[in-house]
């Protein structure tokens, strides 16, 4: 399934997508006859999905997707983690290998946007650059678990793009500055249930700027592959429920790429991952 | 005032601390009449504690300090940011020199701990060290903020332990794992109010480990000074009611300093900071 946080018109609430309708929240209670929680974190991580989970055959899917603003999937995760350097073609643009070990930055809650937002850029960052990643989202509290129960603890799967302001990046050293300003995680547009993706190490993932083609790769090519990931990360540090972890960026972004240019104000970036849906995010510079 | 986060038994609570002495949750509620709520968070972020901070005076201090266990003040801090090499002899003992925007790092809210709780030293991690930090806490929402805004937004302050594995921080490059394994963020003992600190800018801070100083300094000798800190974050992102902004360490951590030790599991840690208590914590081995 397909789990969407929504706007509808200023209210927030969430709903299931089924190409492009919905089943709302309000068509859920009323099908299944469960008061359920006005969030979606709170209904896909605090039991209420497992509650319903067999009586949604029936569902309306009454509404038409157009008729919401789409929300980033999560609101609040207690952590957003990025790999850095987890393909070897985009750490080899940088002269390095993918290292065997996950080299991670964290992004704040404050960076999250959702489909349809714009990024934000402001009138200091000078070199704006997309990264289409493939982002885990942890359903169960876990530590030091093996691939299986990696395996187990994936919710789902979404699309992030890392934003990136390269001269901040690289003048910082140290990367999270230059990846954590507002609107610099779009996300979304919604969370694909883990059990309909047969294989997150085998999806298409492509990136256009203004229609023009810039990532055209695979997960496929992914150093560290996504079970291992969370096993790994799960052997420093506890992950828990609403966590998000983006799995890396494959080579196509503009940072070091002859054919490329810088985001610009006004740019449309498509992000789409098979199975997943299309990401896309407008570049707003702060005084057009 | 001094606040603290408690454990009264297995029960969470709170309360106001004075020497020895505190005025419990329930105290205040009887002595003001006013129903609080029962986590830390929502008494000082959600209106409450304006609502009854003029009817203090009379307040019982009924129970010792050490009837409670001690818990890291803030539970579920939207942010934890870390700056790195905010401190000249710091950063020259690393051949560098303080950079004048700051530099920043993410902890996971997992890797808080309070005062009394073990620092845990998995067995892959060879060189752990310690950092004496002063924390801010933000009490109001912000973004873009000047100064004097940001000297508004803070709510108080804390002693931070930024404890650091060397050999990932160093092997990863990006420092974001090595400073975010669990109980890696030992915090407190409490918050202590902005208007109990007359200069943040000049406070004696010292660590010593098992009763021997290692670090000797005061916060004069940070480059970017906390109101200047908040407000250049500001400018990059929004900052949230009870975010942790721990404004880096001066010289005297056991890297690169030939007469220091790494820790290790027994080692005791005690960090201070003039006015805002003491943090103790020791290392645990995960093997012992």
């Amino acid at each position: 399934m397909k789990f969407a946080r929504l706007l509808d018109g200023k209210k927030e609430t969430y709903g299931i997508v089924k190409g492009d309708r919905v089943a709302s929240r309000e068509e859920i209670v009323y099908s299944t006859g469960v008061p359920l929680p006005t969030r979606l974190g709170g209904f896909l991580f605090e039991g209420w999905l497992a509650e319903v989970n067999d009586r949604l055959d029936g569902l309306e899917y009454e509404r038409g997707l157009s008729e919401y603003g789409i929300m980033a999937p999560i609101a609040e995760p207690p952590k957003i983690f990025c790999l850095a350097f987890n393909y070897a073609d985009h750490a080899q643009d940088q002269d390095r290998s993918p290292p065997d070990e996950p080299v991670i930055v964290m992004k704040p809650r404050t960076a999250l946007c959702g489909n349809g937002d714009d990024i934000v850029m402001p009138p200091f960052v000078k070199e704006l650059d997309y990264e289409v990643e493939l982002a885990l989202i942890i359903g169960k509290r876990c530590r030091d678990v093996d691939v299986i129960g990696a395996k187990e603890a994936i919710f789902g799967y979404t699309i992030l793009n890392d934003v990136s302001a390269r001269d901040i990046q690289f003048r910082d050293g140290q990367f999270t500055r230059a990846k954590g300003l507002d609107t610099f995680a779009p996300c979304g547009p919604w969370i694909t249930s883990a059990d309909e993706v047969q294989d997150p190490g085998r999806l298409k993932m492509t990136t256009k700027v203004n229609g023009r083609a810039r990532q055209d790769s695979s997960t496929s090519k992914m150093h560290i592959k996504p079970f291992e990931i969370v096993s790994k990360l799960s052997s420093s540090m506890t992950l828990e429920k609403g966590d998000i972890i983006s799995t890396g960026t494959p080579s196509g972004v503009a940072l070091n790429n002859p054919d490329s240019e810088y985001l610009a104000a006004g740019d449309e970036i498509e992000m789409e991952i098979e199975g997943l849906g299309v990401l896309r995010n407008t570049v707003r510079g702060t005084r057009e």
